[in-house]
């Protein structure tokens, strides 16, 4: 605990303001009284927050609630529709941008393929996917909370830098500047697989206290939640276990070093080896599904798994089992009970969820592991633009935190 | 963020008291007026707190301060020898209990071998170091804060409750409410590692906000910091980063799987490994160190390694770098900046630490790592015994986090 600075009038009033909307969102409908009581604040002083948070049409009274006896009292919620987010997902194939509620949910999506894009073109693409949607609202920038992005590569979220994003060729962008700049709204930018652990922390019921939310497709990275808060690391690096070394013998990463976590579990480790195995097995259900151009896609390996194919059974579990040796690796330094696995990957489903289980379970301490729950993540929707969008949440109403 | 339960007036003030026995303790000596500043509260607020305080004989006035213009403002501090606690080391060899003021300084410290003995006969040497250091104070329990145990194993901070303990054979061990029953005063018990990384907290300024403090010995585990609080985990289990598999055909673990970190860098890994090399050169310092009984010692190891022998060296580096692989995905998942090591094997000095960094370093990510600096803890004194005081420090008085 760090001593707090002694706090103004108009810090302690939009603290206050900060808890009694969050007790609406979180709690909602729900009375002043309950209000009060949640909060520890006076009634008088959530009258007058309440009224200040009407006024601004962040909420409103929506009727009377039973009555314990006396007046049945007035409920309020907030007006999830009062304001908006636009939230961005720059992924390895499509960006895309969405505009979204108080709530996370999708009011509208843009999006562009970027596959093969330099990166000054990548930049001109999230510019023209902003300004679309925002030549959408009626309202131009009015009411619009501010723009969030989730990214791959790390990223220096205090001032909206990504430091480096090598799918991306991206070395310190200040990309939340130049949005700011260009839009006069507030921007934030986190890593992709933070942004999805802060969609699950602020979107889901009850709000979990610890999550590793792992993301797996092209890169592989951990969002880690630690008191419902994100952690960022000293250099917004925590959770890059992508490249965790995890066969010493093994191919060169895009990173530079050899046999990272992404050289073997990552989507592209997944199909170069599903066409190597296919080509040993020309009578396999994968051979047959390798294009003209001689290539496949995770989804031939989805289907030839599907098809129950001994090959493509193969080349997922090994991939699986590699990164359940890396959640091994963090069960034991964290001792996190709830993982929750997304990304393109975990679009193979049972049988890789299966290999990342047994292997997490084998590798690390029976008395840690068994209470350790390894699931796919709940479909609440695309986790990085709600994430993203959860982003403005936290500064500008403080209903999350990031 | 969890909504604060309402606080009632007694909740308040322990807190008011808390802040402001905080504010003295890590800013002292220091005026009134400083303490309202950097708290927050009010004069009259810390006015009142101040005076419980030196009524309970916590703090004291030491005269006046250099004149900012007005008059000279008197300055406060803790009264650092107020009160004392008992902080016990139940070590792989030694059993240590030591009388400890608010500061951390050691008053007095018996100790016991207990190489050998049995779960039971264990906790009797416990009861007898504690009678032992409560006969020697003239006042009884009277001022004592209470009782701190850092213990090897995985214990439930909660309860007090040694779940796992495999040199010590307890299971399930409910050793604070044993202690708390007996003696009558607060007990609280945690692993030894995070104890440790509590004292570096305590007692080091500037406090560190984000540390890891690994403990290498007979067992090697990690104590973390986490904005300057420690981070226990789901099951207490946070840092036991000893039992990661890091050779896949590596020998048997007293934990029953294959290959842990601690079969390749524990101190008896190292005199295991140090044992064999000497037997292979026999004309090596190493050899010539070898007891009538056959035995090695980490001293032994480490006299070897000051005479420069080579089998001794690569002994201690293998190990160093087994371990620096370990950090490197420590480094990975939580890109915290500063690692500190400590315990037994950490005696082995440079060879030892250059090992474990150029490992670490090669094995993460260039950009995570290049901030980080791994090094030897500070001389502050015993870790554990300091961290066991801390926990008390925490509950009783609020001046740690844990």
């Amino acid at each position: 605990m760090a001593f707090p600075a002694k706090a103004t009038h108009q810090q302690t009033r939009a603290h206050n303001a900060a808890l009694v909307l969050r007790a609406l969102y979180d709690h909602g409908p729900i009375s002043r009284a309950d209000v009060a009581r949640l909060t520890g604040l006076t009634r008088t002083t959530v009258g007058d927050v309440v009224g200040g948070l009407m006024g601004e049409g962040l909420a409103h009274e929506i009727g009377r609630g039973p009555s314990t006896g006396g007046k049945a009292p007035i409920l309020l919620e907030v007006v999830d529709a009062s304001r908006d987010v636009i939230g961005i997902d720059l992924g390895e194939f499509v960006f895309r941008a969405a505009l979204l509620d108080l709530r996370g949910r999708v009011q509208r999506t843009v999006e562009r393929e970027v596959g093969g894009l330099d990166g000054k073109r990548s930049i001109e693409v999230v510019h023209e996917l902003v300004a679309e949607l925002i030549a959408a609202r009626r309202s131009g920038t009015a009411g619009l909370l501010g723009i969030g992005v989730g990214t791959p590569g790390i990223v220096d979220a205090d001032t909206g830098t990504i430091r480096w994003a090598v799918n991306l060729e991206w070395h310190n962008l200040r990309l939340g500047e130049l949005l700011a700049e260009r839009y006069g709204v507030p921007v934030r930018v986190a890593n992709d697989s933070r942004a999805a652990a802060l969609a699950l922390v602020t979107f889901s019921r009850p709000r979990p206290q610890n999550l590793v939310a792992i993301k797996v497709g092209r890169g592989i990275g951990a969002g880690l939640v630690i008191g419902s808060e994100l952690f960022h690391g000293d250099g917004f690096g925590a959770g890059e276990i992508g490249h965790t070394v995890v066969d010493i013998d093994g191919s060169e990463c895009r990173c530079g070093r050899f046999g990272c976590l992404e050289t073997v579990a990552s989507s592209r480790a997944i199909v170069t080896a599903a066409l190597a195995a296919a080509r040993e097995e020309p009578d396999s259900v994968l051979a047959d599904r390798i294009s003209p151009a001689g290539e496949l896609t995770l989804e031939d390996v989805r289907a030839a798994l599907d098809a129950g194919d001994a090959s493509a059974l193969r080349v997922v579990a090994r991939a699986g089992r590699y990164l359940g040796q890396v959640i091994a690796g963090l069960i034991g330094v964290l001792d996190i009970e709830r993982i929750v696995l997304h990304g393109s990957v975990s679009r193979l489903g049972r049988p890789w969820l299966d290999a990342v289980r047994d292997e997490a379970r084998q590798q690390s301490l029976q008395l840690l592991s068994q209470d350790v729950s390894i699931e796919l993540a709940p479909a609440i929707g695309d986790l990085v633009v709600m994430g993203a969008s959860a982003l403005l949440l936290t500064d500008e109403l403080g209903l999350a935190v990031a």
